[in-house]
């Protein structure tokens, strides 16, 4: 195992413990990557099958574009092809993240009919690349959820052509995958997007006030 | 003590400290066992009384398949009964826990009148062991609670005989049992399944959304 | 400061820090006391003042029954007097826990009317000394909140006699107080009243199931 | 860097883990400060952008009034006026606190209408500088949020004079400011006013009961 895929595996490993202290990657949930190289292209993965609380550098794998094992021991997640359709589609992506928290499950349904999620007038959309003002309408696309990763990834890759603005987009009644330009940013972009589903979620319980009504 | 029990302890120890940072043990609710041989059946379980989450390895007991200490002091629980019923039922069981969460409590009374819960359309399901994708239908039976350990347990035995894929059963304001093939799979059990009792009892707060409507 | 009172502060430490990470007593809030003897009686008690969760022995002090300083620095909580009411009329009780909790403030206002909380039909009551089955009907008594310390010191030992069998009792929009017979008995109650009022509060929030209707 | 902003920043970082623990900071929301010296004044500060569960020494600026930074890298943040608008209207105030949390969020919506919040009743008041019983009636303005860091302050500068004993004022769906005459008393009061937020705002979800009815 090279120095570096190491170091990626220690760095998703102290992410893994933070998600999974707030119960974002319950079970073996969620999978976490890193761009190591774009020519050719080249991912550090999670292994399927890891629990995100307790993972450790011998459970990341380094995949090509193909989603095949170049670098470690175990099999990628199934939903490699995901985070190869992200960092294509989002060309200054350098990691993508995945969580299964209940707030995007529970949204993720309410909203599965109109597609996605409108989220406007949150001081917390700043968090996200690119955003200078709580005026912001961020829209979160909301995906059919599907076991064939081919129809699944190539819905992912229209859903991004269409949206090339927004920072995520969920599963239905699976979970969030957002990206960032750093590991950094891609974990600031899952506490932003988690904490504005809760809030967009607890609000509709409550009656919701619109914005500038 | 043996080493192997000693060993059990120290990993039950680690699973009670996590089960206990998300309320899931409170006082001293909750008991966990593991399969030490099936030929002749020989558990070791946590001691009645017990906070799960300062467990230590000499609260864990050897015992028999008539719930007869073996090895190690103080007293099984008195559920040891419904541990044997399940690694009878079970064949594969290597492991069985159960917790006291709130949303299991809470859900087994709602579903009481049904006689359990059916989840569908979660990709959570898939950390079930065999369920390959989010449309499986997963039954919960729910049990009406019972001080009388006997019957208890000759009800659990009929529950399990009668819903012999189900993964996980509940007790009417009381909480919920699973069991795995291995000690890792049923603590993955039990995040999953607490989980999914989570998301279905807060999506019917909101009202619900039918699977596949 | 003796060895004992020492040893009683760094108990109540480890107990701080744990309701603390549970948000049972933010800000300054709680106290707790031990008895050190009974004739005379003396009690240990939080000082006013002290964040729970970084609680040190030295803010431990030695009470006498009038609430004098009889070892240590510092000022008693206000609320020591009920302390001493509690031990007095419990004649059994070795500590006396104190949390303002979010649901024991949320449910003693709503069942201030009634003058009490009636709980039922859970299993977790079990963890309460002396209760054997989950049919145990308890009644947790709910006293307006009063600033007078004579007079509500008053009402808690008339609401003790009155309720000879009660576990704990609630201050209206204030927080909760048990005790045990042992420190770790009291904390085991702390966490079944917690668990049960929070049951018994969310499950009126979904329309909530009468027991055995 | 001097040794009293490097005590400064240790401290600020402690804090900054235990509100992250509580996701009262999540992504990099929130700022802290502290108040140096009055003549010439002179605030330590967080620095733009740095995650508050993970703050370190050199995350922490020396600003004068007017927000220039004397000591330190990096940029402060831009609601850095608004610290300093504060410490201006309350001469005893040491330190300023700035949070996300969810249910600030929530309030400052859903009683933006009213210009602020109104809370009695609850025994956590007394949490608060110069509260003496639950009795007090503590108003929390709500703010409308606004990019114009000179409108704003100018905002908050009228509401601190025109509610001169409030002790937090809210920015509507951005979150809570409040202060402390030490930087312990302002931690007391995130914690006193979140707690009493959620209670409200779960009260408001149960139908409410009027104080005093």
């Amino acid at each position: 195992m090279t120095e570096e895929l190491r170091a990626v595996g220690e760095r998703l490993g102290e992410i893994g413990r933070r998600f999974d202290d707030r119960n974002w990657v319950l079970g073996t949930s969620g999978n976490f990557s890193v761009v190591l190289s774009r020519e050719p292209l080249r991912l550090a993965i999670t292994s399927s099958g890891a629990s995100k609380g307790a993972l450790t550098s011998d459970q990341i794998l380094e995949i090509d574009e193909s989603g095949i094992v170049v670098q470690g021991g175990g099999r990628p997640s199934a939903e490699a092809r995901l985070h190869v359709e992200i960092v294509r589609a989002r060309a200054a992506a350098a990691a993508v993240l995945h969580t299964h928290s209940l707030w995007s499950t529970l949204l993720s349904d309410q909203h599965a009919a109109q597609g996605g999620i409108e989220i406007e007038g949150y001081e917390m959309l700043k968090g996200l690349d690119g955003v200078a003002s709580h005026e912001h309408r961020e829209w979160i696309p909301v995906l059919e959820n599907d076991q064939d990763m081919v129809r699944l990834g190539a819905n992912v890759r229209e859903a991004l052509a269409r949206h090339p603005t927004s920072h995520a987009f969920l599963l239905r009644r699976h979970g969030m995958y957002t990206w960032g330009n750093t590991l950094a940013e891609a974990v600031r972009h899952v506490e932003i997007v988690e904490f504005l589903l809760e809030a967009v979620g607890r609000s509709a319980q409550r009656g919701g006030v619109p914005w500038r009504s």
